[in-house]
């Protein structure tokens, strides 16, 4: 049985030594790649970052390292073109917004000397200012404030089903200190529109160590609770290995 | 003997799950604690933060974890009111700027359609937009760009001096790909603004692994150089423990 794991989270480069990164531990995705392993078919391929919390190695689990969401992107598209998954379990926490351009405050300052910067100049401002690759030097320090423009990631969630049509898929969805109502109508959106099998749902303030609260959310509208990481980890396991979730 | 290092990256928080990071992997702090800790009198004050490499506890070494700028500046100014240290150094990359806020496209569009962004509106609508705690959320992913603020933090190595007028201190200055004398005249010029002892210089694109080119500038202009994390750490070490440089 062919598992493919995300866990961790993405780094997008500002400069040489600053990143914008995503919080994740990746300690969720130990519990449920070593739950998996209890499983003798199982064979897992992890694609994580160096600095996250890692299963321990063995030969039943392939380790694949990245740092950006388009080092993210690259990988899963070479493994999913490659290979045929059972289930895929994206619990990556995956940035939204990469650099796009930085300015200093002179910068700024003599780009809008020139143009004053209103909603009709924007998208030409934008143009104008990306540069591609920003990511060469390190931004200088010599200046009061820094203006950071970041531009909107492709949404990896949105290619597994095309990679992968046969797959089990579980997708996460993270929010911060929101109702339950909100957060399962949130959840059911992303499930839809990204054709995938599962969420888990769950909320930043509800986490803290081993403790993890949140809802698996199945296409079929059905919802399990859990509280701790282990018993996320089981919970997945189960509607990846078992034939039904029920 | 009292040592205070700092070391890693320290990290500044732009929402709830994103921060900006400055790269280091603490390794070096690693190598300069250890090669100190050879010597029997030496006790450290460790100050460094939760993801980064550290050397083996001992009841010799006591660790302090930090995450921002703002939390190493308290956490070292209270160790530095209530100790006298015989040498500190100081290794720790520590973010220049940290967010003062985020607008998203539409956030940005609703601001200047009221009143264009010119150079002589700049501070006002500085002023205005700056949200203090900015942190409470998770900025909204449901925009094409996102705009980030950063303001310029406190310089940590400018309050060392003051705090142990009579320690021996050694900075730290990280270029990138720059020329040896640029380098070493930016940081002779950052060893006489900040009135310490010693200035390590070292350039990025020299630093590699264990392998880690620098030149460790003092005081009276002689220049020593490296060429690994270990002799650094020895060399930083001979400055610290013994009478004399030469």
């Amino acid at each position: 049985m062919n598992i493919l794991i995300t866990a961790g989270g993405t780094s997008e480069k500002i400069d040489q030594v600053r990143s914008i990164t995503n919080h994740s531990t990746g300690r969720l995705g130990k519990n449920i790649a070593e739950v998996l392993l209890q499983h003798p078919s199982v064979t897992i391929d992890y694609v994580t970052t160096p600095v996250a919390i890692k299963p321990n190695s063995s030969e039943k689990i392939h380790f694949h390292f990245i740092e950006s969401t388009q080092d993210l992107f690259e990988t899963l598209k070479e493994l999913c073109t490659s290979k045929t998954y059972d289930g895929i379990i994206h619990s990556m926490a995956v940035s939204d917004f990469t650099p796009s351009f930085s300015l200093t405050e002179e910068q700024l300052v003599k780009s809008i000397a020139q143009t004053p910067l209103t909603p009709r100049f924007l998208s030409q401002w934008l143009q104008e200012n990306e540069v591609d690759p920003i990511k060469d030097e390190k931004i200088s320090s010599d200046t009061q404030h820094l203006f950071i423009t970041l531009k909107k990631t492709p949404k990896i969630i949105s290619y597994l089903r095309k990679w992968q049509p046969k797959a089990k898929i579980i997708g996460f969805k993270l929010l911060v200190d929101v109702s339950k109502i909100h957060l399962l109508e949130v959840a059911q959106k992303s499930l839809k529109k990204n054709q995938v099998d599962y969420i888990f749902a769950n909320d930043l303030s509800q986490i803290e160590g081993q403790n993890h609260h949140g809802f698996l959310l199945a296409a079929d509208g059905i919802i399990k609770e859990a509280q701790t990481k282990k018993e996320i980890a089981n919970l997945l396991t189960s509607v990846i290995i078992e034939p039904s979730f029920e």
